[in-house]
């Protein structure tokens, strides 16, 4: 089987960032119900008719078999839940043993990781940083900036995805707009048992 | 051992394309005495006492494991060997199972792609193109343009590389300048036995 698939050529958009061929996924509020710290807020927007996109996400997919690697791209946009900037959902990867390659390619970004038992990590990402997410590391991107960010990613195709963990139990730590300042705190939701 | 690695932050310079921290190798003439078709004038220009630097790579290396992703950037430099392109000296995974991503970021290059059975294929690379070299594809990347070829890679970290396939048989093409134009033709050295 391993030669049947032909080599892959898909083009970047250098001012959209969208990749083609790609498949295409679009995270509006609705999708992130219960992510975001303030539950409140997210109800009331909800509630008021509008449902902002957050993310968009352009992935080109491989069979989900060991030696392959998906790859794509992911746009968060500029905005704020409460005090709460934008953010992907965040994952897991549901197979332990895989990781996780970020380009970044524009914008102004952090990269909440955080380990099964609790550890966390905070690092930024702007055009030109390369974020290694080791094994066992969940991982959730943050736009701070005024600006789209927009990332380039690799990983294997087999990781699957552990969204469920994050929904449970949150991240440790929350990005959030206080006082002016960008600010990394304490989740005061987050439960710690793994 | 899992999350006993912790992310990392790594800096890709945006015009000389050197991530930081990284493992550097140059690639002198010398280094691919044999991967040239045309071996005399490899020769000649050794027996001249030069030994031009063909092409730069930068890698961010892991622990050699399943689940590890190894992440780097290439740059070749322009120039010919005779009627051929300056280019890596292209090689398979040792491990069938993995694959490899590219994303050019400067320059004009072709990568040759070549299974274990003979197929090959050419894909363009320039900045903003994807490659995605499926399992079981070996790979070489040639710099058909004036100015230096730049891109940004990651595979398997376990995947290995089997230099010695390319070295012994050769590409079944090669990218030459023929009538001041770039043409991939036949390489009459090619051994097709597997």
């Amino acid at each position: 089987m391993e030669t049947a698939m032909k080599p892959q050529h898909i083009s970047l958009d250098l001012s959209k960032w969208v990749l083609l061929p790609s498949t295409s996924t679009k995270r509006k509020l609705r999708d992130l119900n219960g992510f975001f710290a303030d539950t409140q807020a997210t109800k009331s927007i909800l509630k008021s008719g509008q449902d902002p996109i957050i993310y968009e996400v352009y992935e080109c997919l491989q069979p989900q078999e060991v030696g392959h690697l998906n790859l794509g791209t992911t746009i968060v946009h500029p905005g704020k839940i409460g005090e709460e900037f934008y953010m992907t959902k965040g994952h897991f990867h549901a197979k332990e043993a895989s990781s996780e390659v970020y380009l970044g390619l524009e914008g102004e970004g952090l990269i909440l990781l955080q380990s099964r038992t609790g550890n966390s990590e905070c690092l930024a990402m702007s055009q030109g940083d390369v974020i290694y997410v080791p094994p066992g590391w969940g991982h959730r991107t943050v736009n701070v900036g005024a600006e789209r960010l927009a990332f380039f990613f690799t990983y294997q195709a087999d990781a699957g995805h552990d969204y469920e963990s994050v929904q449970k139990r949150g991240f440790s730590k929350l990005v959030v707009e206080r006082h002016g300042r960008v600010q990394v705190v304490g989740n005061p939701r987050f439960m710690t048992k793994t």
